[in-house]
């Protein structure tokens, strides 16, 4: 057995998309017991100038669906930032979890020296071996956007702990 | 060359960990030009039961130097949380990066199935393989607080940005 790219990668992304599940339902519970509408979630910011709650959900499902397929170098799904309920952004995370389905363990391995090429808008793209585009980019900005989720939601009240947040030990 | 645990895990802390010390300098100089006392950081929380600021740096410190020690299969240094202001915490984080250069990669290479044991309090201690640990447990909650710590910044009004939480790309 050995790391490999998949193992630091794919199942990563995957358990960490089911805990966002499991706050998002508990931030609808929530909502419910205290007798709030659900949708004031979707307008919160943890500043004037970041993403709202939703935007934190569609990029970090993008940094999954982009990340395995950028290392699989097959194409990355396109989809449209659409989501408008709590109830949309779980299908979000639902819909990504099951793409990471559809990419092996054969076609990411190897995938340490592989190009990657990340297109940036106004500018040229980021260009990275596969290795460094995984641990310095994908993987931190992965983790930025589903701890800011977690972080909008504590911020609002919501009942979760750290265990939320890394999911029950196996 | 291939993906392994010492590429997978030290590099990665050592990354983040500068980048949060340019987050810290970012929030002095900022308390600076508006004139404020920078000591008023030390008390920020995202939620009343969340853990303040200093203690988002103290943990991920702690999680950068453990994940390390434990991997190797060495002691984890056992540092005191006394640091009570901007600067003895960008010392806290010099000092675990530090130690991270003490850890070498033949030390942590191999680990994937190396015995882990995290103690807990009034708990019974969490056991992993290297592999785990690192990946699911380890590297998520050094992520967790070293976005928290970015968080409590840009929502104090910080200058920063995506690219001060990713790190300049090589």
């Amino acid at each position: 057995m050995s790391m490999d790219m998949y193992a630091a990668t794919v199942p990563v992304f995957d358990r960490m998309l089911a805990n966002m599940q499991t706050w998002i339902r508990t931030a609808r519970d929530h909502a419910i017991a205290k007798g709030f509408d659900e949708s004031v979630y979707l307008t919160l910011r943890l500043a004037p100038d970041m993403l709202p709650l939703p935007r934190q959900v569609q990029i970090a499902s993008d940094a999954a669906k982009s990340g395995a397929a950028r290392l699989a170098g097959i194409e990355v799904p396109s989809w449209p930032d659409t989501e408008a309920s709590l109830e949309e952004l779980l299908q979000r995370i639902q819909k990504t979890r099951d793409f990471l389905k559809t990419v092996s363990a054969e076609q990411i391995n190897g995938s340490e020296t592989r190009a990657v090429s990340v297109p940036r808008r106004d500018k040229e793209p980021l260009q990275f071996q596969g290795q460094d585009f995984a641990r310095f980019f994908n993987l931190p900005n992965f983790y930025f956007h589903a701890t800011t989720l977690y972080a909008l939601l504590r911020h609002a009240g919501v009942p979760l702990g750290k265990m939320d947040f890394l999911g029950q030990p196996k």
